[in-house]
């Protein structure tokens, strides 16, 4: 099988029906795309390395899903509305099973957000996926890192801990826990959330490297603090059930994969934002308040502060960084 | 050397200016970006392995100048005006030599062509370099591998075939002929020249693989063939003072690398073309016709017809396919 197979395969794959501004999709030298008038593109892009994001023995549905999941997810913490993306796929062999099942996973969650896959690059080498999204937003009303205000409430939402169990488990040999592994291998991108809270929150991130990490970025970039209440972060209920409540915090805090938004709004959109989790069908938290200190306390429901174990997961040898 | 680390690294390298459309850069989920009025999105991505694309011992700078090179030579078989860019680097180890010498490479050029580095992610596996572009253009005008039609002239820029002997010369163990070496490790993106073809010539592609490979890629595209002569196809002066004719005939048709624009356009613009020669300082020349047969036919100046060992790298062993 050549790369041209695989492209064709590929491109085969793709839904025929044209999609929103795509001009020409695969195989020009460009993709050839007209932004919707009056708005602007948010791009993000993000890397999957097998045996560093994924475990090598994956579902190639599950990991072409996930690949697009984590930079939709981006688009989420934007507010910006998902419209193309590309693929850029490294393969140790031209596997066409691999790439007939990455693609079903990739092109389920694409057609779920009517996004074109516009272009992209086959490629041999060790196993890599590099994913851009581009999409739609209104730059003046884009949700930022660095538009936390002191006084604004903290929300998260869904929650938070399970995917990070559900690798901790597989590395410690533990059974495997369906409904942990399932947060793992199927983020959902909170991509109406992000939408519904343009004009409401001003700042949001979202959750790939653990709440603790997220919400030293959205500090640092404000130039703010927090006050966060424990006992009001969202548990995944299945690692409730299966872990201490002192680990359970430990995976939210630390953990990575969640894919979760955490975003701040003024305390005045408290009621129209819960309004939002009926509407969307997503939980949605209070967990804190933005301060006007340099750090972030913990406050455990006994008064204690508490301390994560790691912010994220800081170290080269662990995990990603997009930028 | 945390990727944080990394990416600060990164981001300090990159140009302090307010750049072009940029409404914010490297630093959130995702960078916002302001597109031309009027004006379409072209796109475009490259994937670049180790051993694969290039040398493992390829010096750093080179190897950073031509990941923005080849993406930029894709903006330029369209006839697009780069705008932005983004990085996904994956690395062994965070070694922040390399990663100073490589965007040393990439920036150096992103700096020539005015083109913004608005985002990325740094990933720790096998050494893996994907860049995206993306550019401006008029749709209707933009340069596409489906707009040659019969009768056009068949025009390639520069010189071909040095990229290819360089690689040749170090699989065998030949001593390294600067001239050639230059060709692979730092090739020019005739971005340029694609922007002054803009209604001089509707159909153009950019030779990564080859140039009889690029060729049937518009023929097939556009629905037609081409009478190519042999003796017209610009030979590197290196390639010819170190080959044998037949040879270097080879590396022009079936090898990889050359970066140079093939493009058609009508014989009523042969005059308006070559004079790009002189104002851009860019070899052009004129080396067959598109017909309305079916094949591509490759004739010798002494009548006999000339069949290419391989119509490009084919194989997936062999290199990239963008798509």
């Amino acid at each position: 099988m050549s790369e041209f197979d695989l492209i064709a395969k590929i491109k085969a794959q793709t839904a025929r029906d044209e999609q929103a501004g795509v001009i020409l999709g695969i195989g020009d030298d460009c993709a050839l795309l007209a932004p919707p008038a009056e708005m602007q593109i948010a791009l993000s892009t993000d890397t999957l390395v097998s045996g560093v994001h994924f475990f090598p023995d994956v579902d190639p549905v599950d990991l072409g899903y996930k690949a697009l999941a984590v930079n939709l997810s981006d688009l989420a913490a934007m507010g910006a509305k998902p419209l193309w993306c590309s693929l850029n796929l490294t393969l140790p062999t031209a596997d066409p099973e691999f790439v007939q099942q990455f693609m079903q996973g990739y092109l389920e969650l694409a057609k779920q957000y009517n996004v074109a896959l516009i272009g992209g690059d086959t490629t041999r080498g060790p196993l890599n996926i590099a994913v851009t999204v581009l999409g739609s937003v209104d730059a003046c009303r884009a949700l930022k890192r660095s538009a936390a205000q002191a006084g604004d409430l903290i929300f998260v939402s869904g929650s938070l801990g399970a995917a990070a169990c559900a690798v901790q488990r597989r590395l410690d040999g533990a059974p495997e826990i369906a409904e942990l592994s399932a947060r793992l291998n199927r983020p959902q991108a909170r991509v109406e959330l992000g939408l519904a809270l343009l004009g409401r929150a001003q700042c949001a991130i979202d959750i790939s490297d653990g709440l603790a990490a997220e919400l030293s970025h959205i500090c640092r970039a404000s130039g703010v603090g927090a006050r966060i209440e424990c006992a009001q972060i969202p548990i995944h209920p299945a690692l409730s059930a299966h872990t201490l409540p002192s680990e359970a915090l430990e995976f939210a805090l630390s953990g990575g994969d969640d894919y979760e938004l955490c975003f701040t709004a003024p305390a005045d959109q408290l009621a129209e934002i819960l309004k939002l989790s009926t509407e969307l069908g997503v939980n949605i938290s209070v967990i804190g308040e933005i301060t006007t200190s340099s750090g972030i306390s913990f406050n455990l429901s006994d008064g204690a502060l508490y301390t994560p174990a790691k912010v994220g997961f800081q170290h080269f040898a662990e995990t990603n960084q997009a930028f």
